[in-house]
């Protein structure tokens, strides 16, 4: 452990409760998980994806859209209050996703991040929707409109201080861009509040070996970005069965080279704490410099949807 | 096996003979070899990177451009002629990757795709040229201006005739942006003649532990490309140790699902065949639908270096 390591906590745990569940419940049980991140010496604390309840795009209903809050400073809802207040009680720096009442008819997938002053340093409204069934975000989500986002740590941990840290939401993870994009930002890590699982269902649903070659295609793609972009990258998922869809845990932290360094169950509430030793992106990026031979001149293209 | 299998043949070799071996020695290994792959069946076939001679950017010594050749039509160097006339025999295309002198003092790392009829139906100039200890290609490689390249192929096989094969090289493998760009111009398989090992010298050389999380770093990437555009993945690797490089063949196919359907030896000559079922692609996409979701409004920072 070097003065330039992160201790990183990673917050994965079900969401019992009705499909209709306050918010609340599952506040106090992701609230007592991080504190005991925390009470580990974890300084940057990271929860799953839409947290606070149910995975509930499962279904389209629009009393659902109850569920999101307000994220204004000014007139929070409970969940930003709650996370303001504990970064600030625990002195720790908190990235919490939560579901975003913007105005009437306007929702976001949001990462909303706390420093140790419980002040709000950090916000990024998920910029991949995706849609497929048993997953309709883009009925509740609407697409992210402050593109990559990263925030910084706080200098008191003797740490670089120019170091910073990217969020990013599950569905991003499949998409190379916004690993690189974010990592252009000057990400040191990339964090992946996630809510990643298989179909269920006894008839339908998906074979053993279809699951686990979608658990092993996101593990590599995650690790790629890491990879590709010479950054250390931490995903936090969340576990259990919610009618047709059963989540897979693993929450997992990889370093700049790819490698994991800490992975959780596939089954069980857990907080996963992984020390990121951010002395190690310069070596890496020197030994594999890729960011120096990006072909820019050529990549046009990109900003297309097709090159036909 | 669907009408719209296509049987790959990767051809992986060591390279034997001094280090200003003439392009003859490999050329006719490596024909060996491609003729035993179109016995067995295979109709595209594809070549190791550089393969007429040892992987000389290991020094920089003005000598070895020698080993350049001309790749005009009009005027090919023999190994041209030799690929060309391959594949007009055998009834196959083939992908050779050849060290072009295109001018005085303008050389590139191109691959030539010959139809089966002999003539050529694709050329790409490597776009992203390495340099570190014992890859000293800058020196030697200009970097491509064709651009990302596919070439399609022939419609008597009677697969899909819209169906394309994209042409990157080697470092290419590290840059997402490289298998999207190809893939958007409507590549069903990228392939990656490659020249890829580690650093072997009994002190200084890499460890065993660093030694492999590179080659699964390789590994790792090359899937993620598949998994994130939905397409198949080739790399050809050499094998053999040439001065302090070692070579670890391992060459393979995945498909779009990222899963390996064939892998060859770290150590040995060997024709590594593959069926690529193209027919798998549409579903594949359709189940993840990546580059429906791609936030193109969003990505114009990926034409600068850093967004800093």
């Amino acid at each position: 452990m070097t003065a330039n390591t992160l201790k990183l906590g990673l917050i994965q745990h079900a969401s019992p409760g009705p499909p209709h569940a306050q918010p609340g419940d599952n506040l106090a049980r992701c609230g007592a998980l991080i504190r005991e991140a925390a009470g580990q010496g974890a300084t940057l604390i990271v929860t799953q994806e839409l947290f606070t309840a149910h995975y509930f795009p499962q279904v389209e209903d629009d009393g659902l859209f109850d569920l999101a809050e307000s994220l204004d400073p000014e007139r929070p809802g409970p969940s930003y209050a709650a996370l303001r207040d504990l970064a600030g009680e625990l002195r720790v720096t908190i990235s919490g996703s939560l579901f975003e009442r913007r105005a009437p008819g306007v929702y976001h997938n949001t990462t909303v991040t706390f420093g140790p002053t419980g002040e709000e340093v950090g916000r990024y409204r998920k910029m991949h929707i995706p849609d497929d069934p048993r997953f309709y975000e883009k009925y509740y989500f609407t697409p992210g409109d402050l593109g990559w986002q990263t925030f910084g740590l706080p200098e008191a941990d003797g740490r670089d201080p120019a170091a910073r840290v990217g969020t990013l939401v599950c569905w991003d993870q499949w998409f190379p861009e916004a690993a690189r994009l974010t990592a252009m930002k000057g990400a040191s890590l990339l964090l992946y509040p996630t809510a990643i699982g298989y179909y269920n269902h006894p008839e339908r649903g998906e074979p053993a070996d279809v699951r686990e070659q979608q658990r092993d295609a996101w593990l590599t793609m995650m690790r790629s970005h890491a990879i590709a972009n010479g950054v250390f990258v931490a995903a936090a998922n969340r576990v259990g069965t919610e009618n047709d869809l059963t989540f897979w845990g693993s929450s997992f932290v990889c370093g700049p080279d790819g490698r994991l360094i800490a992975q959780a169950s596939r089954d069980r509430d857990e907080v996963l704490l992984a020390e990121c030793d951010l002395s190690l992106i310069e070596p890496q990026r020197r030994g594999w410099p890729f960011l120096r031979d990006r072909r820019t001149d050529s990549y046009a293209p990109l900003l297309k949807r097709l090159d036909d």
